[in-house]
């Protein structure tokens, strides 16, 4: 795998990942299309706006439209019409976040929807109940058929709060399962695509657990480094802590993935703590909410950069969403018409919403790489977040 | 008002109506923003199409976000960054059809939304259940807050079936309305924009009432000639009836607006039968069920020109919704990445399918419009109707 550090600023860096699909320069945004789709925009919107890398989860490609239907045509890149660079999770959060809910079994009983042993998973389907297993062979086998340029280790995300021993638990299960992932990942005859795999580090709120499992990733044969588990904490402080400690541990020159991150303030933390990619639902979940990015002075630590669209305030303004922004939605529409077209629930209201919001953390995470590029990065950050 | 007639064809012609924002070429089928917003569509994506005209509701309009908004922020086609012409009904469509539900009254009373007398209508929101009354001029001076460039008389459009005493006094009300709509219409101290007045043909399924009806519309002082009623009969055959029976008294320098119409076949009737412009919400409307239309050979009279893509087959089918479309969605997505879009219910669904549908009518009329020009008429229509 190609990654070059063109920078370094204390541990932040400036870089570029190579892939089949093209060049992403990190610190780099990676929107999410859960099911092939970032909710509301198509490809070619994308693009407009400058996201260099999408975000797909396997857990839900897996049982619609199935692995099989998107290597026919072509992988996942090719099947959206994004046709650039692409990663996948490994199926594990969702398998075991979805399988939180209970569901009554053939024989009548309530019961969660997944049941963990040391070998595989087994879980419902949230849509209609029926019977699945992960493996760690089978999660790589199935991301190596979905054809995403980087791919991710079937790990466990133990759910927050959980007792050291149980985290304990769930990070050897990870480990352990992630030789298995590497074997299978270098298995030719499940190999389709140029793919890249990442190794997950977990360990939850714990240090020592977090060192032990950053070691023991770092340590093994994997192209990229993914870190799981931090946004399900519940402060921002515990994510900055995470990335504390598993920092000293990391090797340089493979690239390091933040998995569910993140906010205007968890992205500055990212990148200062030397994270290169980094994916969340929120720009395309609040954009469905009414929730928008704003940017200082409008936008500040004390209100999230955040303003919600659905107040009435907002009823004849006829300013841009974010009098800062460059996007189509600001260039192109007021607050008046797109809170007009929540009140009245138009498809586009979440449309634009959600262009606008990916486009704000797309570029402010471009600007963040500039500034480090230009070697201001900390006056940058003291712009927004004071 | 300018209108100019480039060429007829039979009782067919091609013309232009000038705008104070912009040149309608015609025949022009005219897509449907109920609510300021085509669904699922922006005014970027209809200005790429190559659509010329929108329709806007005015008593959605009316209800939300209001005309006195929408007046403030420059008029319809500002608030929608449409910037083009636009066209409004009267209001009352949607009056009488939404006002055929029941809703409980303040004393408790089940009773419909509507209450119609010969100076006005009583009406209950569909939306909150509150009284609202819509008089001859108080539609006019909505529609002369909203400010689309054509607007419409307020006219009663009789259920169907109705009998002919019934559509007879319903006649009569629009007649006499239309006396005192273009007296509001006149009213310089409501008039905020340069606009054009249509008056409305109704008379439901009975010739004696559609000749008079024509007659006496005709014989007003209106910019243009709107016809009602014909999208609410129950075969094809109704609407092409009461063109032939109203086409001998329409003058020949006033554009005419066919409301509600239609698909394929009525699109062909209607221009055919000299309808300059026609509305429709089933490109939109198909859209969001995953109907889209097909052109020959794919699509013929017996299957509609329809396609229905949840169809299971389409699941890994790679080819564009319609190969001989040159429209965004079919050049960039292929029926499979749709179908799964729809089966998982994601929001691009229905924004690639309505892009296509709205583009798919919009260019049918286009090129209808050229065989015209061309006069090929004939052969154009037996193409896609034999």
């Amino acid at each position: 795998m190609q990654f070059k550090i063109l920078k370094t600023n204390s541990k932040a860096r400036v870089g570029e990942i190579h892939t089949e699909h093209g060049i992403i320069q990190t610190p780099a945004f990676v929107p999410v299309g859960t099911r092939a789709s970032v909710r509301g925009l198509s490809a070619e919107d994308l693009k407009e706006i400058g996201v260099e890398i999408l975000f797909g989860n396997t857990y839900h490609l897996h049982l619609k439209p199935g692995e099989d239907i998107i290597k026919e045509l072509g992988g996942l890149a090719q099947f959206m019409n994004w046709n650039g660079p692409t990663i996948t999770d490994s199926g594990g959060f969702q398998v075991f976040s979805l399988g939180q809910a209970k569901m009554k079994g053939e024989d009548g009983e309530e019961d969660t929807l997944v049941k963990i042993t040391e070998d595989s998973v087994k879980f419902r389907s949230h849509i209609d109940g029926s019977l699945h297993e992960f493996t760690p062979e089978i999660s790589i086998q199935i991301q190596k058929k979905l054809g995403a340029d980087l791919i991710v280790a079937f790990d466990e995300c133990a759910p927050h709060p959980s007792t050291e021993e149980y985290t304990r638990g769930a990070m050897v299960r990870t480990h352990n399962w992630l030789l298995r992932c590497i074997e299978e990942f270098k298995n030719p005859e499940t190999t389709f695509f140029k793919q890249y795999f990442y190794g997950v580090i977990q360990g939850g709120v714990y240090e020592s657990l977090r060192k032990e499992s950053a070691q023991f990733i770092a340590a093994q044969d994997t192209d990229g480094i993914a870190i799981g588990g931090v946004s399900v904490g519940e402060s921002k402080k515990e994510m900055r802590q995470v990335l504390e400690w598993v920092h000293p541990h990391l090797p340089d020159d493979k690239p390091r993935h933040l998995l569910g991150i993140g906010e205007v303030d968890d992205i500055f933390d990212a990148v200062e703590m030397g994270m290169d990619t980094f994916d969340c639902v929120i720009p395309t979940r609040f954009g469905r909410y009414g929730i928008v990015f704003v940017s200082p002075s409008i936008g500040n630590v004390k209100n999230k950069f955040r303003m919600d669209l659905n107040r009435t305030v907002f009823a004849s303004d006829n300013q841009p969403l974010d009098p800062n922004c460059t996007c189509l939605t600001c260039k192109n529409y007021t607050r008046a018409y797109i809170h007009h077209l929540f009140k009245v629930e138009e498809l586009l209201a979440y449309r634009l919403a959600s262009y606008h919001n990916v486009h704000f953390l797309v570029h402010l995470t471009k600007k963040i790489r500039q500034s480090l590029l230009d070697g201001n990065f900390a006056e940058f950050k003291k712009q927004w977040m004071s």
